[in-house]
């Protein structure tokens, strides 16, 4: 997939920032939990919109990112939401298996609690057997 | 409040981004709605942690925004999360009334269905009541 068109509508209501990049948040929707964080350029939400499943921008490998390609921890794409400044997404997602690179459900499993981080969340998947190293 | 420093654990966890900045998500810690994704910078997330409530960074205005300072639609800091990358946060609050600036509960009320952009949330207090205006 590739070279899909970005809705006008949509292109008109996203403010991407000054690298082409907007935030997303993946949340499962059916449960509320929020999985992670990041990022889309203007193909990879208009791959996102046309396929159906989720595709991010990887700042760090400079290239789309669609979730699960190596890992197949696939995100579906329930419901894109935008918000009052159209300098966000909310992503709707059933996630899956894990949407996190340790083999967590959530990326966010470290909580500040009584002066400290603690980890809240187990490793459900060995993340040797997502990434094969 | 100003000048609380942050916790070392936290400042060894958190990575800001050239500007200085961490995205944060805000999530209604029972109902489990994403209310709205801002920024904080150092100070903002100092704040935060030694006042329990919810203070962010203003890209626009340049300065701390505590939110709720002038609608008094104020966050109380119910959980601080960090996800595995140290770049984004995940705040559980309780929110008081609304938190987007039209007056909606969150500021992700507009969803994509059936190809078009739908408005899903309806305005529940006025904004001219929240900031004069």
């Amino acid at each position: 997939m590739s070279g899909a068109l970005l809705p006008a509508e949509i292109a008109q209501a996203v403010q991407f920032d000054r690298d082409g990049l907007v935030a997303a948040i993946a949340q499962q929707h059916d449960s509320g939990e929020v999985l992670m964080l990041a990022w889309m350029n203007r193909d990879a939400l208009s791959e996102t919109l046309a396929t159906g499943e989720v595709c991010y921008w990887s700042r760090s490998r400079q290239r789309l990112w669609r979730k699960g390609e190596t890992s197949g921890q696939r995100q579906l794409l329930i419901e894109l939401r935008v918000d009052c400044d159209g300098d966000s997404l909310l992503l709707l997602v059933d996630q899956t298996g894990v949407a996190c690179h340790t083999g967590r459900r959530s990326c966010f499993f470290r909580a500040w609690r009584d002066g400290r981080l603690e980890t809240i969340a187990e490793v459900l998947v060995d993340p040797k057997s997502l990434y094969g190293f």
